[in-house]
């Protein structure tokens, strides 16, 4: 009964001004503001792909959204509609209701209306395309990296990944060896491996720092295939080359219990799923960055920076560059 | 290798000036032309569930995109840009050549420019969000049947119905008595069957019909969940309902010639899968429907009339109501 799924799901929508129709027609309609360029993406999230089967159904809603929301935030765009097409294998309402608990209160806490979309029988996946709203020509972009400026990044690295970890093999694969001395494996502890594993489920898509960078930062990404691949893009899109320096990666307290050893700057570089900002900026505006930062109550970190050529090159304490074991997080790639 | 098969597509794509920057960021970013509200529609289509299993990758692609400018037809609106969410099983770049043939040919006949979109790993679906443009306040909408209007529909009704049926039961399903004397069963021929399958695999978007429409019907909506069904949304939302003479719903020759019995007004009052338009027009704009529909190249045909009440009656010669076994096509009805 799809009427039923969507009446269910039009019951809990929330209004906005320039939703000039809603859910319930053929379409939406909806009025762009004058002066305002608009700003779209799509992302589709499968079960045991995207997310581990076992997710519950309020962090795939949330999750769904703010994997999008990601992308506005990297092009510096404010969040406005969205639609959402939904494919399930059979008729749930308390599933359902559950998925909706999580899309709806991240779309809330931006601002955003879902305007469209359709349930459809399936496999478990979840569509979502978001749009957002840019003054002409403000946009952020992949191609505005300029050699010498910095390289910066939200949040903290690994966590997602580490929380994937965690779930998939339960620790650290292995016991490694510092040159302080070997390392003590220990359990993980409960909340640190809850805290990676919510980073894994409910990404928080930095909006506001993306909004802060416009005008500021030269290029900006959202770190979703890992931070070594994604700056690739920039790289690639940019015409230059980046040195970070895998020491000045920020790492939560939890990434640091949970895997002290030499497994934690492969999760860090080449992790994914991070849903952290990386963006260039001149270092002229270094103090403006830490402001925004600082406004938007989004840690940013700068991690090295922009140089020529076209490669990512990730240096260890020693300035030898280090190669992840895997480059990057590509759905294709079995 | 996600990023092979997003250069593939992007190599293909055709430009718009209103692109301001298309594939290849984190998002899109589109110029809304002054005076235009933007219209937004959604659709997915899961292999087994919306199109057999056997179709050809081409005409999945220009099926996936159709029956969204179905919705923007059906709202009188002008394509822009659109984006693309495929759910692939594997990598298959044949397949996607193919699946983007039947796409791209779609799309560049009605101007529409691929400006987005994502591929995952999965099983075989294709989510595509449609944007189109409208005058303020002008858009064709559900709630605007009035009593006494007519109600039309554009082309014929029931080919794909049929079309679906031929493949899976090879012919009609029961040999039918008429009130002329009984029918013979003869095979189908060869060249309606092919028509009929051609209409489910690709169907015609009515977009200059729609455009034509606007200001003129009352009401519209596309037929996609079978003609009673459909009308019936119109009823409930403009609260009326609508009478239909069943022997006034438009017929192609393949139709005729596959199904010459009784379970043809089934197929074309409940079939679904049409695409076609049914809208209501003010009486005094009869002429004026014909007009458009002979601009648009469309066929018209005036079907019934919009009554008090709220439900969808389909009467048949003698005016006695006809029941459809099967009232629409949900896709959540097991």
């Amino acid at each position: 009964m799809e009427f039923e799924l969507i009446e269910r799901i039009r019951a809990r929508v929330v209004a906005r001004a320039d939703v000039v129709l809603g859910i319930g027609d053929d379409a939406a309609v909806l009025a762009v503001p004058p002066g305002r360029q608009l700003v779209v993406t799509t992302d589709t999230l499968n079960a045991g792909v995207h997310f581990p089967d076992d997710t519950a159904p309020s962090d795939i809603g949330w999750k769904a959204l703010a994997v999008n929301l990601s992308d506005l935030a990297a092009m510096g765009a404010e969040p406005a509609w969205c639609t959402l097409s939904l494919s399930l294998p059979g008729q749930d309402a308390a599933w359902l209701d559950g998925f909706l608990d999580g899309f709806l209160a991240l779309a809330a806490r931006h601002g955003m209306a879902l305007v469209g979309g359709d349930t459809t029988r399936g496999s478990l996946s979840v569509g979502v395309t978001v749009h957002g709203l840019v003054a002409p020509g403000r946009a952020l972009r992949r191609d505005g990296a300029v050699v010498g400026d910095d390289v910066w990044v939200t949040g903290t690295l690994g966590d997602a990944a580490a929380g994937l970890r965690l779930l998939q093999h339960g620790g650290p694969a292995v016991v490694v060896a510092c040159e302080a001395g070997p390392v003590l494996e220990a359990e993980t502890d409960a909340g640190a491996s809850a805290l990676l594993r919510a980073r894994l489920d409910r990404p928080e898509p930095r909006l506001a720092a993306g909004l802060g960078l416009v005008g500021v930062a030269s290029s900006a990404i959202d770190v979703s295939d890992g931070l070594a691949a994604d700056l690739g893009h920039v790289c690639r899109a940019s015409g230059v080359g980046a040195e970070v320096r895998l020491a000045a990666l920020p790492v939560s307290d939890a990434l640091l219990q949970a895997f002290p050893g030499a497994e934690r700057p492969a999760l860090q570089a080449a992790g994914g799923d991070d849903y952290e900002l990386c963006f260039t900026a001149p270092a002229a505006m270094r103090q403006r960055v830490e402001t925004i930062g600082a406004e938007a109550r989004t840690r940013v970190t700068r991690i090295g920076r922009v140089v020529a050529g076209g490669a990512v090159r990730l240096l260890d304490a020693d300035g030898v560059e280090w190669q992840p074991a895997r480059p990057g997080y590509e759905h294709f790639a079995d």
